[in-house]
């Protein structure tokens, strides 16, 4: 249970990171959208492994096939199925974690939980699993162009203590994929960089901050109560691997304002109601208000070390572990597509649900 | 759509805040659970305006009804509905905000979606609606502390710039429930409390945080890869009215550590894996740890206030809101039971989950 | 579980047979629909015990109270909770039942199940559950009727032996309406009545056949693959008490038919693809074809009769079991209502979902 | 949507008749159950084309691959991805039906649903994507013959005119496999024979019924109310290609009878609540009530036949369509295994949601 996300854009993934395959179905896709391989390539092609030195090497092209669903370069109405083979399996590089559960890894988790794990890679838990919600993201993000112009960006706004300035009524996708950190602000990239590099070089690991904005999302999309659409957005991002915390508009910062601060006035611009500031991040009562919407999450530094940590086996006893071969000192740059593609997902299921119910 | 939350233990709201009634209907509580309407009370009175001036003033008993589902004491194992009737509708204190939208409210996109609002009220956008959640939530929590001893523990750790310390670890309700702030942090609660006293004043209103802290869960709860813990967590906590952000564990401060700081290390204490910090929050791969599951939720300062605004009216034109009458300058003491009793429905969701894949 | 029914129209009944109340909650309802008590009170007065020499005569008028989801006389796109309150609780007639199980009753299943239950009236297994669907049915109908010109109408044409004729094509709610057994065919209508009478007045009871056709019903409803139109309106009408069988179209008989004869051939007529026979039942792949929507569901004959039955206790001992007071000998002229709002559920969901995706 | 069948063991199959690959994933299987490619291959065996001379002669092998959720012989309890790729795709056989409307058959309501179909072939309304659901159902069978001892067996026991004689308290999966038609009466079974062949040489084609048991069904499956055991089979039978009818015990010969004849008396047998006759079919207010589960779905004569007949093209010109080449002359023997799983996927959903609720 647990690997489909979605009402009415239902999207399951399934693969663990060293099987035969990873991939997703989505089920409720609407019909004769265009659609084929390169779209969603192209999504897949930035949280690629190997892309740049500061990300991991593992060596995968991640070579998207659809299985189904679409017919002469359209979409069926029916479940598309995409799959990427995994090529890049090595069980041997992981003897060490079969008898030792890695720190702030899912190792012992899905151990006491399921009473067995895919101990030659990470299973589930691996990043690996992103690959499915990418691939369904790229579908959701080309309705949501085409259907109302939805432009959606993310990038990196803090590496470490490092913290940058962007503003998200303004960047652009051109902008973040300027340099290898994904962040849009130059001077900031070039510090991120020089932190990361030294991260890598240690055999350690930095966090941090993804910032991701949705312009042009139109009005009334989010069902309340439980449906708001920051929850969804919430639920929706902190479901990836290593997010520790979810923001949306003024956030953890905004609980130090006073109410006659941090209220967004209502005026008429354009001849819609619109907002003088966007406090709210885009979201009143859970609803979508036209504004853009503006987002957060924080991830914790990467779990894989190359350092040597305490741990136990398997079998209660203690250990060290010693991290050998690959690891990714920060997974933000690779983070920044799946983000988007995340939220991709929220939008794209609420604009069906909203055709439903309001349509 | 939207009002129903949860997979097995199916919680759906129900109820405008000035229509006759709000309530709850819970589908799958297991059967035979003893059950009876001051289990239901008690929640609900922690959450009841009036309790304290620090608190909206609305009049309102809250005094719940089980309508269905429990014979002679226990739970049969159907649904249980829980109505709470509405006693202090005063559609004539809302006759203005007939015409004009409420900044950061959620008048303007009920209007947009909808074509149609429950004017008379905040409709489901109100408070109010966390009636039916608290009353669930009791129950949730009762089924968790039987089974398994789950103590859950919210308490107020920052209002405005005021902040806390507060050892999640030991806190205990009574401590919470020891000041009308509900912050166990004394020293900090008396600080708190002139703040919001001159906030009430000012007719201006503040902000904070709420953490929650949920010890004794067992090993093995939470659905990857979508249906992560700590996912559903968010999603939970941020349909909250007024929630603008959510962390678990390091959050957003454990951005700024190395993976070699930030990894919790394993070790054997009592018979069992233990880790030695708790920057996880309980929870790793999105399946809970065995540690103490700890997360904030971030709550922006009420929209209602009784400072003059600037706004727009229905009909696009500008216009200035003067607030009346009662407000609420703090919502924070308030929102202590109603994270709790959220934090309660998703683990007991997890719970009834685990027993049926894993059981 | 199990009392959810509809995936963007959810309906959601609860209370049990002789709690405080019965009812059900909406969630989904599309905005603005005119709607009052009237509405439903009249569908719920078709289904109401002692219409009718013929039917039980429990004594309930089964007001409905609308308590959320309507303001000024249209709904508001929330949840819309309908309450019916329990008046005729007699739980002393009811002391045999506490110690041995009905025949052919749910008594046994429950308590094996639940290890607790309502003995005091049917609990949930009683068809008073059928109100809260009948309530919203009631709503599904009326969208239907007002977005479509969809019309729904159900009859008996079988008691027993006694098979009536009617033209599905044709038959219309008056002519239904015309007798105390929803008979469209008077001079079988005659004949079924005397043999319920003579059934009642033995203490005996019969069952039968109700069809239903839903005409105007849109090309297009229904998702393959599980949730066929036909499937979801099995699964409906195969929810009600007493139930035992589920046909469309040429159903059963059907089967004794060559594929040439049986197939369905296409002609254009008034513009548009229609078919020159309707053995298909007006589904085609799962998925509506335009033409009359024809369904028939098998009753048993009622399980409750005043004859002396054999029996065991609840502790495992040989027991005579003497019905005593109401029986209804006749579930099938209250079962044309139930019927005729359960396949309007199914229609209305599907209505949704198609706007959803093909909209 | 509607590609997922089931809450807890979520069945979701994806893939058209001539795209590249049919499959199906589930989600929700129980971790460390053992299972390998020929556990599944063994049913998908009993359901593939050409292995005799009365069904269809598409040449398919039909070789399945677990792509996921199975490590080192024993599953994970993450999503299980099952692969049968498609070999025999030959689009030139289908020009024709690119233009014209099969009668009876899904092209015109699929061409009217999405505006688009896989004409080359068809597409998910083929009987191909059954293969899915058995694959699934071979693992639901697993776990519940491992856990239960559930033994679940279906037959042919009507073609056309002629009805066998079965006994479903005895009947074994020997005698159903002991000749082609999967009838376990071998008189009526030699007739079928006969008369499927002349349907065969005829180009025309015989529908009829067939029957399924399901024997040691522990007490206690369903969920009232509209989750009762019989309505989810009833929807899981109806969704199948062809079917036009389901009856649960007496079915729709039960509607003959009177209560006092049709009533199922207990008694003490085993040390356990039995009942003398098993006219419910072993169900009891939606709950299985531990009598074998009794079950029949009426299957329509083949749409496809090699007749010429009358329909209209996709530009509503009258035309004449000529079959060509293959067809199925009597679904029934395929379908026999297909109707197995079905019901096995059912018993398991149930199965687990009784764990989770009552366990």
């Amino acid at each position: 249970m647990g690997s489909t996300f979605g009402q009415l854009f239902r999207v399951t993934t399934w693969g663990e990171s060293h099987g035969g395959a990873v991939g997703v179905v989505v089920d409720g896709c609407p019909p004769r959208l265009r659609l084929s391989e390169p779209d969603i390539q192209e999504e897949l092609d930035r949280r690629r492994p190997g892309q740049s030195r500061i990300v991991t090497q593992r060596q995968e092209e991640d070579h998207c096939e659809i299985m189904s669903g679409v017919f002469e370069g359209r979409t069926l109405g029916t479940p598309i199925c995409i799959l990427v083979w995994n090529k890049d399996a090595r069980p041997e590089a992981y003897l060490e974690i079969k008898k030792k559960f890695r720190p702030s890894h899912a190792d012992f988790t899905y151990e006491a939980k399921y009473g067995i794990r895919a101990w030659a890679g990470g299973g589930r838990a691996s990043a690996r699993e992103t690959i499915g919600r990418v691939a369904a993201g790229a579908i959701a993000k080309k309705i949501l162009r085409e259907r109302c112009g939805v432009e959606i960006v993310a990038y990196v706004t803090q590496v470490k203590d490092l913290v940058a300035k962007v503003n998200p009524g303004r960047v652009s996708a051109r902008q973040v994929e300027s340099n290898i950190v994904r962040c849009p602000d130059r001077a900031a990239a070039a510090k991120m960089l020089r932190l990361i590099d030294r991260a890598r070089r240690a055999g350690d690991s930095v966090g941090g901050v993804v910032e991701c904005v949705a312009r042009n999302v139109p009005v009334g999309l989010g069902d309340p109560v439980f449906d708001k659409l920051e929850a969804d957005l919430a639920k929706a991002l902190m479901s990836l691997p290593a997010s520790k915390g979810f923001e949306i508009g003024s956030g953890f910062g905004g609980t130090r304002m006073f109410g006659s601060e941090h209220n967004d006035i209502f005026v008429m611009r354009g001849g819609r109601e619109r907002t003088l500031t966007n406090r709210s991040g885009g979201v009143q009562g859970g609803i979508s208000n036209g504004e853009p919407v503006v987002m957060r999450v924080a991830f914790k530094p990467t779990a894989t070390i190359l350092l040597p940590q305490r741990t136990v086996t398997v079998d209660g006893k203690p250990a060290v572990l010693k991290g050998r071969g690959r690891h990714d000192p920060c997974v933000l740059p690779r983070a920044v597509p799946v983000v988007e593609n995340m939220v991709a997902l929220v939008l794209c299921d609420h604009l069906l649900r909203q055709a439903a119910q309001c349509g």
